[in-house]
């Protein structure tokens, strides 16, 4: 057991081998990685009970993505793609950092939020103050809906009352404010915004339309950066022209668009190996990156630092699980889990940016080289993991 | 063959006769969606070829959506998720829009645009129109790129020209519009980009950075529209609270992240089992619901006509191509574009907006009315199509 996840070797194996050589050098059993073979991966069978009027599976990529130091520790990453050059751009990226001390990440507790919308009140910013005033209440009423979760350290943190002025009329919006732990959330939230939703209407003297989530997790984030060496992303006018394509990206909407689809490559990838809801990631993404000037923008930053080199970040919401939902049933996913070693959705989701942010970076110094294409067409031809990154 | 989409018969067959019903019922030969099988989808071996350090396949459920009828013409939509209620509630809301004929859709031309991004310019606003003189030599020369998009009608369609004010000052920003056809279009204008860009910085006497696409595709629109009965939605009661629920949506982000990540479900699912990009795609939507105000905004439109039934409709950016990348290399993907009898890329992508649009019908007639989770829970009890659509 080596326990490093540069695993120079995986590119020379074959798919079957690949699976043992990463399984034996994270400690885990011959075998725990079946799941992604074609013969072990999940049957129509399961799926049937997922979804439907299910007719099948439509299989994606799963590629290894190399080199990566999170927080100090190997990891080796597994990405579900139909994308060429994503996985090896990832661990192109990470190889550089790792030299520097790899990534480094934090993140907010895991909070998300339901919303309740109730219509026909007949004085909003009254009705507002009466919902709150009743704080403590609806805090227990939430609670009960869930005693599992307030046992583990979840449950209620926070009510919210809003007036929003619509079309047709104010409403008032109430959010639930609540630690999901290590679920995505959207069943506990959503269970009780529809038990609480009476009494609030109630309340509010009016009547309760929507109750659900919101996917724009913002009291919900996780972050990454890292370090970028000069010489090895190319030189200093590689750093400063990789600056100047984060500005662009920075101050033009049609820029940005790319530069986080860029990112989202990376996320998505990771998230849909382990079982998440992808649209969910995306939304909360891409609607956080509107800027406080209403212009649609980038979600990482760069810049050189003292030395000359880049350092790069990405911060945005991040709403993952690890228990619950296609994680919980999907054994592909499970095997992803394990082969990460990851205790927890704060854990994955910090590994998730993380690899965003790489994917970030790796197109960023691709586009400002030798660009996309030529990379592409290198990656093409050599079929190694030493050559392009991209982003399209 | 019946060649109709209700197909009221599949809910109560397992996945193997569900695909010899759709298969027969459109005209398709027996076993034409072999290929949705766990024994005939992608293979490992094929995988390796696609993504790089491959070591196996992450199967996503692929359910049909029924009852769906888009301009007149009765399709069944394979959909690959793996959130359950995505499907029926498509299919709910598909069979409710049937009664009034369906859905109706249009497209603009398949137009995408590269960018490239022009540093250490002296006189940007006259390098601009020094670029912009050189019109008609650029747009030779990007069709020469690809005499065959030419031949087949499309290529070069116009030069724009702009000034960005960055954080390290301003760059020149030129894009390549270029109809596409049938095909995404990132690799034909990423190459007509890389061509350009060393003509372009001497004309604009600077220095070529970043030579892409852009994902912000708002010259690539598709559109659906469809009227709903209100009896068949539940009443007038159920009308007026959709649209109260849609202007939600419109005035606050945090309604409408979810509410666009509804129609993302649809859209997503439909992209994938056709072997797109769905990162693109995500990116094209959620960058285009920020309103002229500079508020993250839905995607859709409701309201009521003037016989109180709901007119819904959807417009976003559809990047999508049924030439070139995975859609071709992926015998799944193969299979869904012949189930739909798909053509070409205009109508696959005006099918994915339906969907979209269908998928958040659904979720607000379900929010409207009974409630996520309540829906959800009766969909897992009684397992069939007749009940519950979904959110989340």
């Amino acid at each position: 057991m080596q326990n490093n996840s540069r695993l120079t070797e995986l590119r020379h194996e074959p798919p079957a081998r690949r699976r043992a050589i990463a399984a034996e050098s994270f400690g885990l059993e011959t075998g725990a990685l079946d799941a992604f073979s074609a013969d072990h991966g999940l049957t129509v069978e399961q799926a049937d009970q997922m979804v439907e009027n299910v007719v099948g599976i439509f299989g994606v990529p799963i590629g290894l993505a190399t080199n990566f130091i999170i927080n100090g520790a190997d990891i080796v990453v597994p990405m579900a793609t139909e994308e060429p050059s994503v996985v090896a751009a990832a661990s192109n990226a990470a190889r550089i950092a790792r030299q520097t001390g790899g990534f480094h990440t934090s993140s907010s507790s895991p909070i998300m939020q339901a919303q309740i919308q109730i219509v026909d009140v007949s004085d909003p910013d009254a009705a507002r103050l009466r919902v709150l005033e009743a704080r403590d209440e609806l805090m227990d009423m939430g609670n009960r809906q869930d005693p599992m979760l307030v046992s583990l350290g979840g449950g209620m943190r926070e009510i919210i009352a809003r007036v929003v002025q619509t079309q047709v009329g104010p409403h008032v919006v109430v959010h639930l404010v609540v630690d999901v732990l290590d679920a995505m959330g959207a069943n506990t939230v959503n269970t009780m915004a529809e038990a609480l939703a009476p009494r609030i209407s109630q309340l509010a003297r009016g009547r309760a339309l929507l109750r659900i989530l919101t996917n724009k997790a913002d009291l919900r984030f996780a972050r990454a950066w890292a370090t970028f060496d000069a010489t090895a992303l190319g030189g200093a006018q590689v750093v400063t022209d990789m600056v100047a394509a984060a500005a662009l990206a920075h101050a033009d909407p049609y820029r940005a668009a790319t530069h986080n689809k860029g990112i989202m490559n990376g996320i998505t990838a990771v998230a849909l190996a382990t079982g998440n809801d992808t649209r969910a990631i995306e939304a909360g993404a891409h609607s956080h990156a509107v800027g406080s000037d209403g212009r649609y923008t980038s979600l990482s930053h760069f810049e050189a630092d003292a030395d000359g080199n880049l350092t790069a970040s990405l911060e945005l919401p991040m709403a993952v699980g690890t228990v619950g939902g296609a994680t919980m049933a999907h054994p592909a996913a499970q095997a992803a889990l394990r082969l990460m070693g990851v205790r927890g959705a704060a854990e994955l989701g910090e590994i998730i940016v993380a690899v965003g942010l790489a994917q970030n970076v790796a197109a960023l110094r691709a586009l400002a080289t030798e660009g996309i294409q030529r990379g592409h067409m290198a990656l093409h031809v050599r079929k190694t993991l030493s050559t392009a990154d991209q982003e399209k």
